[in-house]
Formats: structure tokens, C-alpha cells, sequence
């Protein structure tokens, strides 16, 4: 009890706030090995939620999931120019492929002459290996287009590392889409901005903006990058999905033409796009608070929990009795439940573990409910309570899961609305961006002036957004033209 | 056409169908990674549905999924004697974290100033990292148990590598569970063995026999294996799942003790069990004939496939009308379909090909069908065509999709009982043992004989079943007394 009550507050340090949640409510922690995490089965039932859901999404768009090896040759790294630049540098290297026990007898050392000829990557991402194999996919327009995705893990060696945000192994999805006619696959980079920005929305209760990366932020090897962008409640943005439209960088990299119907030999046009178990952070940092998690209903692994408040088995017996009724109904519904009668705890300490957990709805059941036919019901994103007839109760409950949704979007939203204005000199930008937030402002569009900003504000542009005012003006740096206000701020 | 007809006979090269057939039906390819295939998006498909299944059938059984990292620092790979013995050996080790231009400035090499100080290992197997994590969620009997399992891809270092059959890198799930008693954990272990015999027998319509592993054949660190092993179109059998009752032998490795309601310290006691991508080679060569894949309706991606035969527009319009009413019935009852109307492919292409892709029923629907309100029906299993009456036509298939279930089944049942036969002389053995099958032989129990035996023959015991005859006898090689017959057999 006195453990759970132990969170920092989130306006003594979030950041701290945030390490320590991940912790306490089980979702994952650091492993033996340096920067990778073990996502614990609670965290990873609600990965499992956002699975399910995004790959539906992407079936119902048309794509099939398919597996791609996890190492990848060194050289095929070096193929794509930019590509090289951006992903090969910080990688675990697989350079041998045998151990033998030591000379002293205790444990095992590698054996040098199971040395291989070219070293393997794990993959960072994998564009390379994956065009390299669609080489042998692709000769004709007939062939085309190819929507797959892979569900894996993948590996790139941060040096600060933070649980789900930046973690040296993480879990990810990456669509790889492969098509005859530029037009085709830049509408496939957004087709899959615009899924990923409905999850986001509809399932994560995170509101989003919808951008442009500017040629700094872009993608190692992309022509353009599509973002969704999140506030989080300190103001900071977090990237949460990122779709690219690569041109024909990668096709002329592996050399993949195909015979198009004009029977003439063309480059294919390539898509690539990806969301991780950096949602996980996504969503713990938009809705949780200082009681702990704040899951959206349709992301908890448990939508309702039911707690018999007893003083003696005949009582229990009777509170049994009723919310088994209460569970039957709210299953039927589709809704998950968990009745916790478990006589080891006390209610008052299951209070605060689920509230911890942030399960959305909390039914409470005494023998003075038993007499007057109710039921005590906490929602966990207001924490009010309030006693309700049991009559009728799981529609009310469903109701109030759809409500608890709709209200965390809310809650997220006015609070990026509020943290959200219009800068337009650099000396009130220097002053702003200390407040946190999203900041509206002109830029002349080149990558100088971007960076010179970032040196001196650690604010960089999170994206140029697609839906809004595309009044022009000048850069608030140099004076130069600014064709519409684009969004900087300081993120994870 | 030409390249669908050219598949080899299962008569004149048992292998070479195997190999050819897992590419052919688009299941799998060689990548540019030594050892590491490509899974495609129609195998992947049927891996999806296996994977979906007994995620389910974990669930029911109280297992939750969890992850955890892909590398395990060396040095834990040898606190388990046997352990390390058994899997340390071939496998992937990443010893530097960074890569750098190289000094030609073409390309990249490894960093020599980025070497780890401890290697790490792409996980062959868990155990060793996820005890050493349980370590910090076990203190007290109320921890326990422990029923984790994961969805991961491992790496072993092979050698002779086949397509799903023996892969350096292969997807599989891994549970790993933690109990306070031996019994209890003992009682998991078989569990678990009934629910993989379950599912391959219901879902694969893979016919298998439950049995422990002999002391040669048992998993690195495991007190007892128990094994479903199933037999081949060529006699040869393939082991197709495991689960280990570990005693407390990781527990011990990495100091995992628990208070018990004594409140005495104890070790914890343990199981792993796991099923990989091998299931799949065991799919495709329990089923398959000389015109491709027979996929049982349960795993099949495409349960029902509706080919138009027409001759002009008008003709393919009736159809479609046709096709459309039989389509949306067949949904309603939850049955997958695909209608292929592409016109670019002559009928005959297509009836080819979904034979070689495995799909269990095919509907043919002519002009003189829509005269006669019929339609084609043609079994994938015994390419048995019959003309049915459209009116019913979904119930119709519905039964018969369950009956292909059940006659694949049967089938493969039927060839391992007519291939299953007792041996009584070693002399008798080595000339049966040609003919492949199973040979149920009396056994003295020890390691050398069954090590003398394996040498002269190339035969193993695939295990001492558990639901069969237990009359004692005189071991075929020795003349030693034997407590049952055994089954032995060549195997994949």
C-alpha cells in the first residue's frame, strides 16, 4: 500500500513521474542487457490491444503481413547513400557464429575462428534487406502493387535510453509498399498517415497533427515524411508514426525495375511506414496523473473491475451472487471484466492497485448495496464516484466506457489547444518555448535556419501541418518569405 | 501454366517436392542471409492463423504473453551446465555496437573502438534471461505461479539449413512458467503437451503421439521432455512441439528462491515448452500430394474459392450475380472466400493454381449453372468434383469443409498405423528401419545402446510413448529387460 501511494507527482518532475509509473504499474523495466527493456504482461496486454487493432486496420487497406530475416549483410547498408547516414552507424554487429568453452574450463568465449566473412546488422529497419528481396518479386506491372507488413523487433544502440520512448530493442510494425506510378505510392504514404492518425484518435484517445517532416527531421533514404505529432502534458511533442514515401531511392539502390504496360523497364516507387511500442509511452504520458495510469477503455486489458466490500463469508456470498449477475451482463456486452475477491488485500489497497492500473471503471459492492439494490462506480479519468441502481447497470456501463473515451480525447485536446499559440519574433520564441507547447511560427524553409534554432532553443520543427492555416509571412529568424506557420517545439 | 505443372513427384524425390513445393506455393523463400528465410505473405498467412489459435488456447489455459530482450549476455548462457552444453555452441554473436565510414569512404566497417565489453547472444532459447528476470518477481509463495509465455523469433547457428524445417532464424512461441511446487509444475508440463497434441490434431489435422524424450534427446537442462511427434508422408518423423519440466535447475543457475507457507526459503520449480515455424514444415508434408499444398480447412487462408468460367461480358455478368449471393451466404457462416474473376488468367491457370496453394474447396460456376441453377464443386483432398444444387449450397459446403478436416486427418492417421509395427531383433530392425515408419522396439533405458543404435542406423527414439502398452520385454540390442516398447525412427 504505502508503495503504491509513492509516485512522484507530475509537477515535481515528470520525467521522474514517468519512469517511475512504467515501473509501478507493471508494464515493463530494464533488463540485464544495457537499453533494452522486458515489457511485462501487463504492458504488453495492451500492446497486444494496439496490435490487434492497427492490423485490422491495415488488412481492411489491403495489406498482408509477411516475415523478413532479422540480420541484415553489412554491405546492404551502404547501398542507399542517405540511408547509410542516418541508421548504420549505432547497430549491433553480429561479427561471429560460434562459442566454445574457455580455456580455464569456466564458461564460454567466442571462437575466433568462427569468425564470419561479412558482418551481419540486426536490423535497424528494414528497407534494405526487404527491397532486396522484392528484386525477386517484382518484373512486371502484374506484379505489382506489393502491400506487405511485418510485425518484429528491432534494434538500434542509443546511448540514453528511456523505457518505451528509447529503448535499444523495441517492438514495431513496418509497412513496405512497393508500386508502379509515383502518384500510387505517395497516395499510400498518406492513406497510411491518415490510418495511423484514426488510431491514434479513435483508439488511443491522442490527438494528433497531421504533417510534413522538414528535410532535417526526414527519414534516412525518404523524399518526404508524413508524421502524426502528440503533445504530451508537459508540453513536449512526441512523434508517434511516421509514414515515408521514398521515391525510387530504394528500387535504384537494389536495382528493382519491373516492365510497365507500355512494355518499357522502370524503377518501382516505394512507401514505408511505422508505429512502436513508443506508443506505450504515448499513451502512459498523454492520460495518467498522480494516482497513476489512465487507460482508454478500448486499450484496458481490464474495462471494469468489481470489489466486494465484506465483513464475513455470508456477506461475501451474497455480494458474489450479485456481481455475478453484474459480470454475465457486462461479458455479454463484449465488456472485459475482473472480479477481485481475492481475501489477502484489503479493498482499500485494491483501490489504489487499480487505480494505479488505470482500469476505467471500478464497481464497488457493500451489504448496504445489497439491501438498496446499487452499486458504488468510480471512473478513473475523473475519479468521481457515484451510486447507481443495479438495475440496468451494464448499459449504464457501457455507456460511461464510451464516455470515459470520448472525455480523455477531450481532456488531451484542450489541453494541446491551451499549450498552442502564435510566435512571431524570436526574441518571444526564445521566452515561449521555456513554457512548453507547440509553437505556430514562420521559417523560411531552409535546414540553416531550422538548425540554428534548435542550437539555440533545443526546439526543433515537429511538422509542417497539413490541415491549417496556410497563410503566408516571414521567418521569424531571418525575415525571409514563410508560405504558412509551421510547428516547433522541444520533444522526446 | 508450365511452371505450376513442373512441381517433382513425391515418389521419385521425397526432398526435392518438399523444397520445391514450399516456394512454389509462394510459404517461403531462401533470403541473401545464410540460413534465414523469407516467410511470404500466403505462408505467413497460415502461420497467423496457427499462432491466433493457440495464442487463444494459452489464454484459456491462464498464460498471459510478456517479452523479453532478443540478446543474453554471454556469461549467463554458461551458468547452466547442461544448458550451455546443449545450445551455447552455433549461435549469432554481436560484439560491436557501432559502424563507421569506411577509409575508402565506400561503404561501412565495423568500429574497432565500439567493442562490447561483455558479448551478447541472439536468444536460441530464454530460459536463461527470463530467470534471470523472474528473480525480481518472485519473493513469496503469492508470486507464484508464474505462466508467461512469448512470441519471439530465436537463432541457432545450423548448419544444414531447409526451408521452415531447420532455420538459422526461426519464429516460435516459448512459455515459461514458475511454480512453487514440483507437482504443480510437473501437472504444467503435461498440460501443455495435451494442449499442443490438441491443437494438432483439431487444427493441423496432424495426427501425433505424446511421449517423453529419452535422456539423449531431452532439451539442455530439462529433467523430463515430453514430445508430440508425428509422421511423414516418407515414414520419417518430425518432432513438432516439446514441453520441459526444468525441476529447479534454473532456478538454482540464477538464484531464484521463493518463502513458502513455512516461510522457509525455497528453489522454484519449472517448465518451458514451445512450438516454432517447423510446424509448418509439418503441415505442408503431412498433407500435401504431387499437385501442390492440401491445407486443412481450419489453417486455410482461402477456405472457398469461386472461379468463373464466360465467355463474354454478358455471361461473367449472370455469374457475378451468382457468385455474389453464394459469397455473402458463405460469410454469414464465417467461411473465408475469395471470388477470382481476373480475366487476364485462363480458368485452367487458376484451377492449378489454388490446388497447388492448398485451398480445400473450389466452386466452378459455368452458364449451363446458371441454366441449371447448379454449381462445380471440387475437394482439394481427393480432387473429387460433384455438381450441387445452388439452392443450400452454403450449408452444403460448410459440412464439407468440416469433412475434409476430418478425412485429412484420418489419412494421415491411416499411413502412420500402416507404417507403425513391432520389432522384436535387432537384425529385423536394421532391415525395417529401410522402409521407414515406426518401429516399436523393446529398449534396455540406457544412453549407449540407444547411442549404438543411432550410429548404426541413423535411427533415434522419438520417444516412450505415453498412452500405450506397457507389457515388459527383453531389449532388442542387449537382451536387457525392458519396461515397454519405444518408438524409433528416422527422423527430420
Amino acid at each position: 500500500m504505502a508503495e503504491l501511494k509513492d509516485l512522484t507527482k507530475r509537477s515535481e518532475n515528470y520525467s521522474q513521474w514517468y519512469n517511475e509509473l512504467v515501473v509501478k504499474a507493471d508494464l515493463a523495466e530494464q533488463s540485464a542487457v544495457r537499453g533494452c527493456m522486458v515489457i511485462k504482461p501487463y504492458g504488453y496486454a495492451i500492446w497486444e490491444k494496439m496490435q490487434r487493432q492497427l492490423d485490422d486496420m491495415f488488412k481492411a487497406t489491403g495489406h498482408v503481413n509477411a516475415y523478413f530475416p532479422l540480420l541484415i549483410p553489412k554491405s546492404f547498408l551502404s547501398r542507399e547513400a542517405e540511408h547509410v547516414e542516418g541508421f548504420a552507424k549505432e547497430c549491433a554487429v553480429v561479427t561471429h557464429h560460434r562459442l566454445k568453452t574457455s580455456p580455464d574450463g569456466k564458461g564460454v568465449v567466442v571462437d575466433p575462428e568462427a569468425r564470419l566473412e561479412e558482418e551481419l546488422i540486426i536490423r535497424p529497419t528494414s528497407e534494405t534487406i526487404i527491397w532486396n528481396t522484392y528484386k525477386n518479386w517484382i518484373h512486371s506491372y502484374r506484379d505489382l502493387p506489393i502491400l506487405c507488413n511485418q510485425w518484429a523487433n528491432v534494434m538500434r544502440w542509443e546511448m540514453r535510453t528511456r523505457l518505451f520512448l528509447r529503448t535499444a530493442e523495441f517492438l514495431w510494425q513496418e509497412g513496405h509498399t512497393a508500386h508502379a506510378t509515383r502518384e500510387e505510392a505517395e497516395a499510400e504514404a498518406v492513406r497510411m498517415l491518415n490510418v495511423y492518425a484514426d488510431f491514434a484518435e479513435k483508439h488511443m484517445a491522442l490527438p494528433v497533427i497531421k504533417g510534413i517532416k522538414s528535410a532535417n527531421e526526414r527519414f534516412a533514404g525518404a523524399l518526404e515524411t508524413y508524421t502524426i505529432e502528440a503533445m504530451m502534458q508537459d508540453g513536449k511533442a512526441l512523434q508517434s508514426g511516421t509514414s515515408h514515401f521514398l521515391g525510387q531511392n530504394f528500387a535504384k539502390a537494389f536495382d528493382v525495375q519491373f516492365i510497365n504496360k507500355e512494355n518499357k523497364a522502370e524503377y518501382v516507387w516505394a512507401t514505408s511506414w511505422g508505429v512502436s511500442t513508443r506508443l506505450m509511452g504515448a499513451l502512459i504520458m498523454t492520460h495518467s496523473d498522480d494516482n497513476g495510469l489512465v487507460l482508454p477503455p478500448t486499450l484496458a486489458p481490464i474495462q471494469v473491475v468489481v470489489i466486494p466490500i465484506y465483513k464475513n463469508e455470508e456477506q461475501l456470498q451474497q455480494i458474489d451472487e450479485k456481481a455475478d449477475k453484474i459480470i454475465a451482463g457486462l461479458k455479454a456486452l463484449g465488456i472485459s471484466v475482473k472480479y477481485d475477491n481475492a481475501d489477502n488485500k484489503r479493498p482499500g489497497f485494491k483501490f489504489a492497485d487499480y487505480e494505479l492500473k488505470g482500469v476505467p471503471v471500478r464497481l464497488a459492492i457493500g451489504c448496504r448495496d445489497i439491501e438498496n439494490n446499487t452499486v458504488e462506480i468510480m471512473r478513473r479519468d475523473t475519479l468521481e464516484k457515484q451510486t447507481v441502481s443495479f438495475d440496468g447497470i451494464e448499459l449504464y456501463i457501457k455507456q460511461l466506457l464510451d464516455e470515459i473515451q470520448a472525455n480523455i480525447y477531450q481532456k488531451a485536446l484542450a489541453l494541446r489547444q491551451s499549450m498552442t499559440r502564435e510566435v512571431n519574433s524570436y526574441e518571444e520564441f526564445k521566452e515561449e518555448i521555456e513554457k512548453g507547447g507547440f509553437l505556430l511560427c514562420h521559417w523560411d524553409g531552409t535546414p540553416e535556419t531550422e538548425e540554428k534554432i534548435k542550437e539555440e532553443t533545443k526546439a526543433t520543427i515537429r511538422c509542417i501541418p497539413l490541415d491549417s492555416d496556410k497563410t503566408p509571412g516571414k521567418c521569424m529568424v531571418t525575415g525571409k518569405p514563410s508560405a504558412q506557420r509551421v510547428i516547433f517545439a522541444r520533444s522526446y
